[in-house]
């Protein structure tokens, strides 16, 4: 019960942050066409927001699926990802209603470095909780996927700083494409000591 | 617990959707009867929208019902459902605010036939991870229903931009009388194969 | 599963718009206790209905409980409920927004009045689902107080009208308040039965 | 079941009162770093909310995790605790939105007592359904942690009216440090419980 708790809390945050950004499409006054051109950024920033979001959705349900045991440790680990995800509206809407503008650009990646950290860090105390003998321990053991966005996270927001938010954004849409399978080594792994048994 | 996270994210975020859609209803700041009267277009869309999202809700319940696995396809053909849905109270507050006027009326249409084809993907993706000896390949072999619905979104948008917007809104009225009931075929192919064990 | 998942649906949407009543408590500008003082009806009326959404909580939940079998009549019945009940933060603010005034305070009338009629098909299409075996027949068989508040909630619109709000109110206070207790009827019956198996 | 389904239902107010405290955080216009500075008492003021809030669903589930029997007491001790819980989205913002003044400062204590209160009736409302024999009456009969966060509130309320909002604040910010384990007693005695079946 302890981690299908943990995972429905999960759900019910996700779910909300993912659908409140849809709040900042708000129907324009006049009922022409040309009224929807003024919101393309604010639903390409939704989109992408969307497709993180989700991104962790997806990997969160593939990350506990494989853990048998949840402590206090994980359950402030999962509370420190929630905070980060949920600045995500927030940074989303400060992008999209300024352009894609320098400042906000680079908000955006912070606020997708963070979670990124704090998924991490999960990962450190699931492992901790479950022993050196978890399934997971293998998986993880060359985690590159997740310690590469970390590093292009950095990348992003210093090239949204040095050279041109375009720059941080493409960076970005690329993460996004990268993690949109969902991460074969837990699956395989998991499959493979349920096989065992 | 794959499915049952699944479902439980998927309960959320549908939750969410046709909460948010009574927001649009803002209490007005007379206390007279009358005031009531400008609210009708919002009513009645709000109406027609919960019914919408009541009948993907009925089917995807249905739907995951008879489902035995889940990968990582199908967990994104839900997203992608999922995020189209997400788009209707945004259309269903342009074409109340507007009184049906043309273009919202159109766009409420595509984001009808948007969610349309991302559950067609959907059963596409989970025939696919449950195999073809899936109980559910033998119902939706024939499956009129989305088939015909996904036609009539169609003739729905075309109508309403060569004709009028209430044939439209005609048009997605009788879809939405059509969905009402859920999926005999579904249920009965299931019940089948439950009382064959 | 499927009791489960009509149950996780309806708490989402329940917990909702449980929660978004709240959001009409809106922090004043100035600093000074006396601000608070305009918002007693808002924070009266929040009070008022989060009792009776919480009151339709605890009775759903002590009626599934005792479900064995949910079909798609019992889903749509339920769809039905709620949609009444999403109603509830809207009238709730109009009544407080107008200080209790005639209008508004009789519409609150009807947005409870309604889903108790949907509360009362609900356990009539759970029964037809559960056949006349169910313990649950009995149990409602001389469901008086479902009948009782539909038929106050009657005279509380028409003293409304005819009288004062006021009347109008002491009626909800009293129905809530009637409402309290959890069903024994259905706690007892359904204890009963279990421990004859 | 019971249980699960009132966890359920809390989870999912919680993550609502904990997502829609964010929507405060509005995106600026400027598109400015500095746009961000008059934002930071509503960023802080945030950070500790979700973290209050965050103690209090920890606790929660530490709490129900030990619960064997839910009764009609219990689940309307568990709403009076959602009611109180609710209304820190408020007091968050009053007082954010003016710079920890007294009287928003010392409501926001007052919401932070009044769940308090509400936890340690649950408590008691379980304790008595679960019977004497419960692990949970051990653990808790010297709750000493949830005793003392009741004084130590009142100590803030207090402090801050005739002290300064500042030690109100720094009281906030000491109990939310020392609830920021989850409680070891329960989690010792639940285990011990288990591990002598």
């Amino acid at each position: 019960m302890e981690k299908d708790r943990l995972a429905a809390f999960s759900d019910g945050v996700v779910a909300i942050i993912v659908t409140i950004m849809v709040l900042e499409l708000k129907a324009p006054h006049s009922a022409d066409w040309s009224a929807l051109i003024p919101l393309a950024p604010t639903f390409a920033s939704y989109a992408l927001s969307f497709v993180y979001v989700a991104i962790y959705w997806n990997n969160h349900h593939h990350l506990l699926y494989a853990v048998s045991r949840v402590d206090g440790r994980v359950l402030w680990a999962n509370m420190h990802l929630l905070f980060w995800l949920s600045l995500i509206p927030f940074a989303t809407a400060w992008m999209a209603d300024n352009d894609f503008a320098r400042a906000p650009t680079i908000l955006y990646g912070l606020t997708l470095l963070l979670p990124a950290i704090a998924y991490y860090l999960l990962t450190l105390a699931i492992l901790r909780a479950d022993g050196p003998a978890s399934p997971l321990a293998g998986a993880l053991g060359r985690d590159v996927k997740t310690k590469a966005s970390i590093a292009l996270y950095f990348c992003a927001v210093a090239g949204g700083y040095f050279a041109s938010p375009l720059l941080a954004l493409a960076i970005y849409v690329g993460v996004a494409i990268m993690w949109f399978a969902p991460d074969p080594r837990i699956e395989r792994t998991v499959a493979g000591s349920r096989d065992q048994r």
